[in-house]
């Protein structure tokens, strides 16, 4: 059986699957894969109908196909040994949002159910885009000098790894190819798989390199803040890779073809993934500690988060002034200074408008789309709207 | 005009193409394209005739390509600044040998000549090849503490970069993915570079976890040296992205489909990286400094160089205790006494002795390759072979 890669629709067709159509422009190029099955010698993984528990099962059998793709090299067992722990380290923990909001996406465009192999193939993209995060948040960390992630020391930090964890990093990104060429290999949708997950690497990447350079800790500069840097901050750095990117893995899973709604949903999910982190930056400052689970420190890290850039735009002269001289100062009185400054432009208020607009325009964008079910994408925003952790 | 990555081979031929043949297995599927041209709006490239000169123009247009492609984006000026800054610094420099020789297999391939269509499609998939090394480079420098490479201060020194370069390291890794989609997203050949290009960085980066694990600066521990281990680290970390991953481009680019072929080929490549690092590792000790640039550190960095791992496998129980008490001890006295056991074990006789066993038997490997042309093995191989440089 030839590649379903290299079937042209007319081939597929004539293949005995149903070629719904080719559309070209935007790069995209889709087909609904006329036998989406697993690959041979896939281990079987009973499904309980838990989506969590079932999502994390599949992890473990994906470790264990990765260490098998290594055994033909003949390393030394430490080796495996060593990769095993690093990608269990790295890969399943956090809430797991992205990687459930795939299956999630492909259910909704499926209308409700999933057989069996489509939740596994989704959970497999799933997996591959926790992967993707689990490489940035690696190396992030040793950017950042983080001490803890997802409530255990950064992997950097551990006394075997240190500065190989940048190695290890790129060993994670290097196994979603392989799980892709695994489980995707011969589908029509191989080569859209590959570039939507190239692409969105090079936009969290771009979007990495506007943070790290806009707000070096030590050295404050408003001249660079603005709310426009902010968004574009934002938006690469974290809307695509956890809200479009899972959505349109489903998507492409589904059989979707219209590029007009991959755009129209990259549009929603860049609104929605900006709304996202309006309200991370709220809640670290205004958010309950006990209840967020942590203590905010944006105002001390000199981060170009929405508060300052919302007051930098709205506040006198003797404010900024204010500002400027308390600002990331790594001190709590001038924190404090800093929030009175936020109090007096009532900054709350303002956050509050935007939540309100931003939700509205979110609620219409959805409306707008027509050719497939936008259930995912209700549910998305309801899961953010009001949200207080 | 679909994508030629999704067009079977009948419908190639359909399409006006000539389709050569579609052949499976070993991951492998190829056509020879059927209308290899440029991408619409690539900027023109007066070629001179001076391969390197060429090559080089070639990289002049590629990051102009990179920086318009990010224009959409509308980052601060400052963001494409330092992208050029930090692509001009890292990637072309060396002797770019691994770019040229994609150039050189394709016209090995081609019977000698090129047109200047094929010229600037090997140097683009050449340049690719040394975006990778640059990345890598950014990254290994870091992770061994490196002060200077290719006679400039390593990136991360710089004091507007340092730990930013592991970010810029994954820029410089989208990047190939962006120019392979701009130059070869609507050919045939499309997936398999994309695959050859995330296979080699797979390899190179588990070479690299090899080498790491095998030998820590401070840690000397022979149980963990082996000839075995030895060549795997050389194998996987240098003579995959170093000798086959060039040599296979061109070989995809000159339509070869032949599995056979390119196994045959990557064996040839793993034997010639590996006798390349052999060299390497003998010229570090025995080299003459003033003629190779670089005072030899193999000995006190605790490396799993080849000559070590050969006096292990030689030496008496008396000669083991002085290696053990003396290897990587970081002194002049100690390092002296390890050379004096690789002298009375005569390990510049047994260097030879492998050269020349290697040579004679890449003669044979190359000898027995049926169905295309070697010049290109052929001429890598007499640049190797008896270097002193």
């Amino acid at each position: 059986m030839p590649s379903a890669a290299s079937l042209c629709a007319a081939c597929a067709s004539l293949a005995g699957g149903i070629a719904i159509g080719m559309i070209f422009g935007d790069g995209l190029k889709r087909l609904i894969s006329p036998s989406a099955k697993l690959p041979e010698g896939s281990k079987e993984v009973p499904l309980t109908g838990d989506d969590k528990k079932d999502f994390l099962s599949i992890f473990q059998a994906l470790t264990e196909e990765l260490l098998a793709s290594i055994e033909p090299y003949s390393f030394p067992p430490r080796a495996a040994k060593y990769i095993e722990a690093m990608m269990t380290y790295n890969v399943p923990h956090g809430k797991l949002t992205r990687g459930l909001t795939v299956i999630h996406s492909l259910r909704s465009i499926r209308g409700g159910t999933l057989s069996s192999v489509d939740f596994r193939r989704a959970a497999v993209l799933g997996w591959c885009v926790e992967w993707l995060q689990a490489m940035f948040l690696v190396m992030d960390d040793i950017m950042d000098e983080s001490e803890t992630r997802r409530g255990q020391p950064c992997w950097y930090l551990r006394e075997d790894v240190k500065m190989n964890a940048i190695n290890d990093g790129l060993i994670l990104e290097a196994q979603i190819y392989v799980l892709l060429k695994r489980y995707f290999g011969t589908d029509a949708e191989y080569v859209q798989l590959m570039e939507l997950m190239h692409e969105t690497t090079y936009q969290t990447a771009l979007g990495q390199f506007l943070d790290l350079t806009t707000a070096e800790p030590h050295k404050v500069d408003f001249s660079l803040f603005s709310m426009e840097v902010y968004s574009k901050i934002v938006i690469y750095k974290t809307a695509m890779y956890s809200f479009y990117l899972p959505v349109a893995c489903g998507m492409v899973l589904g059989g979707i073809s219209d590029p007009k709604l991959f755009s129209q949903t990259k549009q929603i999910c860049m609104e929605m993934g900006h709304l996202f982190q309006v309200q991370d930056d709220y809640l670290d400052c205004y958010g309950d500690p006990e209840f967020i689970g942590k203590v905010g420190t944006d105002i001390y890290d000199n981060k170009c988060g929405w508060l300052i850039n919302k007051a930098l735009l709205i506040c006198s002269s003797e404010q900024k002034k204010v500002l400027e001289l308390n600002y990331a100062k790594r001190d709590k009185e001038c924190e404090k200074k800093v929030k009175q400054v936020y109090k007096e432009l009532d900054l709350e208020a303002h956050f509050r408008e935007h939540e309100e607009k931003s939700h509205a325009k979110l609620l219409s964008m959805i409306s707008q789309v027509k050719g497939m079910p936008t259930d995912i994408l209700a549910t998305l925003l309801a899961k953010i709207y009001k949200r207080n952790k």
